[in-house]
């Protein structure tokens, strides 16, 4: 059964409004609330006194309406007496301002304080709920990822290097503090990255990205062995947050969660918001090793350029049903009714200002029938034969001080990777070499930006290339080991052996330059000096301060073969270059001749057909409205779905 | 008698100086100077140490010379011996920075040592010169709106708050504080708005500005009272400023001052600096009930894109008349002299620093001729068929986070509606839906952006309608009650019965935007999906993503008429609504037929006529030559004015 | 013999690596290092541990080698340990938020923990290295610049003010502080220009700005006067920045250093690097009275934009010999080897990350060749008969508030008129009246923005013209004492009568403006009001607010004539004006009918031929490859450098 519903604050409305929620819940076909991720001051309003008796009774009337419960530790955000009772635990920016409450998640994660507060409100809960027949899963905290600076952050960052680096000297070595006289002699010399008064040190500001994911993943860790100590059957999550500027390795994580649950916003209003879509998702099924949960997304808002975007009739649908084509076991939205204040006020919800008698609540009717009627289990995932890399440590070291360019952006190369394959109609998965060197069978593989690399990554690439993989790494990959020192010797590093050739010199150009490269493809931005040391050059900067010299480049390597991008294709030219790598390395698109604005994916013996276009579109037997959802299976021939 | 002069700061010169100042001031026919704003420093050079014989001289010099006195209270600017005196009476930022001396305005009004030093200051003034000959009016401080968020303002915040709420339950309800588990359970909890993690709460940070405003209002009153103590027969005023962040209710000060004195610097170097003196001119006349004095504007500069563009000839005297036409009882400059140092030693005076063989005294020179000989005392006040509404605290609202864009602008919005009116030459009032229900006798009331409504101001408007009137209700009007709390059940609220009509999902657009509606109009930036419930629709949208629901709507109600605009207009298409919305409420231009820059103002008797094109134009049987001002009355005709 | 080489930091990396250097060293022809620039916590990792023994090795090796050393004192960047002993001496910003170290920079240049910490670290390296065989230098410190805000530094910006204003009220006419009562009863009032409400005082800010200058070159004078103790043969120098915000007036630190030595990095990847160097090197030979050193400079690297230009081929070369044809003692670099790590780890090096088989050591080693074959000791100094002036007090004060427009910008007109001169291929030279009022036997003089002028320095410009010079002024010139209070009457105050006209009205316009002039001249961003006294007018405002007006005029003042431009030409005209000015006064260029992308300069009795452009290039027999250089003498034909 795939779930449908998402975040429930009734403590936000007078308790009269619950049972109406439940009816409406019942008549969208949700299935599961999520309750209590921001409940704490209503559980507990002072501390030590608590007040259970609304939250009995709310999941008394889901219970009842056959509504299943992803019940919250209400973590993120401690309540005002918080602050008051432990001033030391609140979070402190790098410019030493100490933060207070009045938003959210104003706690520091090393506190002592804090970590005893959480783990009590967590025990309660526990202690009350963990065998109450609604719960379907326990939902710890709330999009880890609050950073902090202050003095027992402090103390807990040296712990942690003491542990990663063992010595003083070798932390030295490894942050090279040799430069600007940055030596340490003593572990209480070193504090977590603060305002100085220029760069600060890459290694530093990346071992501390490093730290806070492991301490924010402590924190989780403690609540989910209390609450799996309650009780044992019940599955434990946290929901992980996609975005720009990510403070956890969810890679990392996904080992220690029971699934991986995800909230996903796009924010692009344009076709973006569909390839973020199916990013997101790929992205999250390969944290999750095949299956994740959609957490949250907006109902009914695109975030942005700074403004919320209404989706159009049946966007709701094709995103919900994106999400589930690739591997979601459902589709969940924050939040069920839109607040009558809060910081949040106008967020979308499935209950808008307006009530349920609007656009967004009658489509919800509609979706929750089709997932209702979707029997997703019994087909299995989706599968994939083209691969791309992730790597959070690269990304973070790639918005790091120091670097060649203002512009470079990890995230935004990962996406257009992506986004050329998504467009190529390939399906495809994640493989994270930062964590594991197993990398699958896939028939191609690539590599966009992977900054740091480790000896035994390197190895299992070459390995992978040996055995007839093909590889397709671009710039910025392979530069550094994974403490961020620079291997010499000629970029890309750790990739120079299977790539057959080394680079020289890095030409970052102006922003919005155009390069053209023979073969008719087309590059800006970043251009690069490369001298081939047995691979072959495929195309050749045409024009620019490098024309005449190789672009792209691929190497014969054992069985397989390495293709090397020096330069940042154009949505277009990266398009047609992976697609004919692709088909060279014996991949196929989903279905053949797609039209460009139709998605495909299969999920096992489900075969989804999104038509995000504006005009109907056919695919074989299929005429798909503008804007509308097939769902076929070898079995069943679905019905029509979405506002057609 | 028309006041003519502006701010003097003899401590800025040596005293050989003022006698050359009051010969040039009576060459130039000024006759009132505000002394003394800025002096605190000057008179109290050290703790109780007083200075008042150069005051005693320059006052006496003045009165000498005919020019009478608006004598200020030093208040805004304690000297720096204040700080070190009382560290604890600086401003704090959101951030925890306390500010120091160096500037102005470095004081926080909620602290009792700032309060009894302004006191005692304010109190040995009063005691020296309450009956002094030359004195005409007090001017207390300048410009209030200083902010503070130290601790000092947390406990006074804390008692407006009970004073307001009653009990934290209600403040709780009030606030949504069960968002984001932010519920209070002690007034200790309580600070005002500073930094925090994410978005702070919009109903906290309301409160902290509606706090704001009747605290420094406070500050004012006890000064007054101590003024008025002092000599009964002394009218007592504060400058209030016009700008785009104000941090006082001017509709409510209002109240409270025995004139309304108003600071005015356009920000627009084009014809938006004559609209918004007409803005500025009207909405000040509103504050005042029909009368007001122009305390403070730029002889010769308007600030603009952080440059100081200099007038062009004759622009100061159509300025200067402009606020005269439209209810000023003078024009008044900052400054006199330009000083040789200070923060604002460019900013522009009446004797700059080429000093007085200069265009700008020499136009001041003839402006002085001019103001002398008009006798607007007998000819009474403009009067305007249709009125426009403002709200400082709407405007507050949707300063504060959360929003569903980021370009939404309250002063914006009203300017254009006011800017529609004025280049469709109807002569505009304010109404303050906020402050009173007494919506006047107007034929027609636009409302824009009214975004907090209360119970008994949407009553009003209804019976307003009812008994005849043409309301014209914007986007983002009535959408919350005054505590912000959102009215359910569809935007706009408190207005949809008198609309018949609702709106069920805001669309927000991308700057820049454009959408073709029915009837030739064209709007941008904010669409709305609207649903009638008896209104008909009067413009449709003609594309984007609601082309062909309703854009605009008019309800018939009682015997009058409720238009609802759902998108932003651009400047002509609401032009030539509203204009069309006014004739068919039977309201007329000023004059019929005339040219396009010209501007006309009635006050009483007199008529002004305004040339601000670069062409001569002609009205009846006058010509204005370009940049030129022709004042008519019943009886006399006035003799050309300006550079002509 | 020319110095070549630059910043080398062993303690970056294993011993092993420092023979490579040597050996590559010598390969490319290089004969000085830099050592121990930030070296403190290599040379005492633990407070009075020392450790020389690396350096003592690192020397050896160079000396053995045969190059020389500029030893520094490594006092820029005090090692960790010193933050936690001394936590009061770390600097503190304008918002009170005391920075750490994990850059570089971070200490307080009053404090005397600091002061002692230094002098002990730079004794220690005078006593065992004074006499070391293989020293060339002293280089004291880094960059000096540091700013500080903290209640130590207010002690000593108090000290400085009473030395300077002697008492009190001098104090506060100086700065005019009864603007905004912020006259000052007593010295402990007046801290450095800290976080307050609103402008601060310009003066205020200006003689922070001069203090800190004044203060950091104590430390300076300190440290070189301990190392000259040391051994007086020893010349000992500090490297300037050039920059776009310069925390030290260098016309005055130059008379305290031995060698002028200067790190230039330009920061426009066109043309401008070429313009930008000479203006650079003009400037720093000004300062050094005839010779100086380039300290450092990016090898293969243009920091532009937030990228990191790489350098065409042979630019690398053109820019070296730039700085030498225009009077450096050498070329030297940062830095020698590309570090695996630290906050410059992209920072373009001599020996790159891919090792020495690259391009830019490729050249380097032929740029080596070139400079060995140079005997410029022999030919002497470039001679010019233009010189601009250079005022670092008049940049800081039109850097401060309150300025008439957000784009005053004093490096840009100095280097826009320099820029002029260059295209005109006039040679050119700096004055720095503010500095000395000797202003040389030049036949022209163009006095850009020169805002501070006393009036010895006013005295000396009229001497100049009355004695047969040629004086261009341009606005915003002559505007206030050096005190910064304004000279009424007029602007530009301290030039009118030489100029024999004067300015009533600023007129900023609108970034992006343009105004036609007559004589086929454009300007833009400024104009003014000016009214004639003698001068005649040579071109007049042909558009805009002030169409009609005087915009260029030119006075016969004594044997002599002084132009005035009240306006921000186009760099084409203005081009076109100072050369006909130049023309006028007899100024030659160094070569006639240069081609547009041929630089000449004549260093002696050598001539320098540079190719800046893509095509070949022909000066009388000379054929220049595109980017090629050519050096020939009166004696020598130089042979052919570059990568022709």
């Amino acid at each position: 059964m795939l779930f449908f519903g998402g975040d429930y604050n009734p403590e936000q409305w007078p308790e009269e409004v619950w049972a109406e929620d439940v009816a409406l819940m019942r008549q969208a076909g949700v299935n599961i609330a999520t309750v209590g991720v921001f409940a704490w001051s209503d559980l507990e309003p002072e501390p030590g006194r608590y007040e259970f008796g609304w939250l009995d009774r709310v999941l008394g009337l889901l219970h009842e309406g056959g509504i299943r419960v992803a019940l919250a530790t209400p973590t993120a955000s401690p309540p005002p007496w918080f602050t008051l009772a432990h001033p030391e635990a609140l979070p402190v920016t790098a410019d030493g301002i100490r933060l207070t409450h009045g938003s959210r998640d104003t706690y520091c994660v090393s506190s002592p304080a804090y970590r005893a507060a959480a783990r009590t409100i967590a025990g309660r809960l526990a202690e009350r709920y963990a065998h109450h027949p609604a719960l379907a899963m326990w939902h710890v905290h709330n999009e880890y990822g609050t950073d902090c600076r202050c003095d027992v952050t402090a103390a807990a960052f040296r712990l942690w290097l003491q542990k990663k680096h063992g010595d003083l000297s070798t932390l030295n070595e490894a942050w090279t503090t040799s430069f600007w006289s940055q030596r340490y002699s003593d572990w209480a010399q070193i504090s977590p990255p603060r305002a100085t008064q220029y760069m600060p040190n890459p290694a530093h500001v990346l071992d501390f990205r490093r730290f806070l994911s492991d301490e924010l993943l402590d924190g989780f860790i403690e609540q989910r062995d209390l609450l799996r100590a309650a009780n044992p059957d019940v599955p434990v999550t946290t929901n992980f947050v996609q975005g720009g500027w990510v403070s956890v390795d969810h890679a990392r994580w996904a080992e220690e969660v029971d699934i991986v649950a995800v909230d996903h916003y796009p924010d692009d209003a344009g076709a973006g918001a569909e390839e973020q879509t199916a990013f997101a998702a790929d992205l999250a099924r390969g944290w999750g090793g095949g299956s994740w949960l959609l957490m949250e997304t907006g109902p009914n808002l695109i975030y942005t350029s700074g403004r919320m975007h209404a989706k159009e009739p049946g966007r709701l649908t094709r995103h919900s049903l994106g999400y589930v084509a690739r591997g979601s076991g459902g589709a969940m939205y924050f939040q069920w009714r839109q607040p009558r204040g809060g910081a949040e006020l106008f967020h979308s919800a499935l209950v808008p200002h307006a009530g349920p008698d609007t656009p967004v609540f009658r489509e919800a009717i509609a979706l929750g029938r089709t997932l209702r009627n979707l029997d997703v289990a019994a087909t299995g995932q989706p599968t994939a034969r083209v691969a791309v890399t992730w790597d959070a440590p690269s990304w973070w070291a790639l918005q790091g001080p120091g670097l060649p360019a203002g512009d470079i952006d990890y995230l935004g190369a990962v996406r257009q990777a992506h986004r050329a394959l998504y467009r190529a109609k390939l399906q495809t998965d994640f493989v994270f070499p930062g964590v594991s060197t197993d990398l699958g069978d896939y028939r191609m593989i690539v590599v966009p930006h992977l900054y740091l690399v480790s000896d035994e990554a390197a190895a299992a690439f070459r390995d992978y290339v040996a055995a007839g993989g093909t590889l397709v790494v671009t710039y910025l990959s392979g530069i550094a080991e994974p403490d961020s020192r620079i291997r010499l010797g000629g970029y890309p590093g750790a990739f120079r052996e299977v790539l057959g050739m080394r680079v020289v010199e890095w030409h970052p150009q102006a922003p919005g330059a155009t390069v053209a490269l023979s073969a008719d493809l087309t590059a800006g931005r970043w251009i690069e000096r490369v001298e081939t040391a047995g691979a072959e050059t495929i195309s050749l900067y045409a024009d620019g301060p490098l024309a005449g010299a190789p672009a792209i480049t691929r190497n014969r390597y054992g069985s397989g073969s390495a293709w090397y991008l020096s330069t940042a294709l154009t949505d277009d030219s990266l398009q047609t270059l992976l697609h004919e790598i692709a088909v060279s390395a014996g991949v196929e698109p989903v279905l053949p001749d797609l039209p460009p604005d139709v998605e495909a994916v299969r999920r096992g013996d489900l075969l989804f057909l999104f038509n995000h276009g504006a005009r109907p579109a056919t695919v074989g037997d299929v005429v798909l409205p503008p804007g509308g959802v097939r769902i076929r299976s070898a079995e069943v021939e679905g019905a029509p779905v979405g506002r057609g």
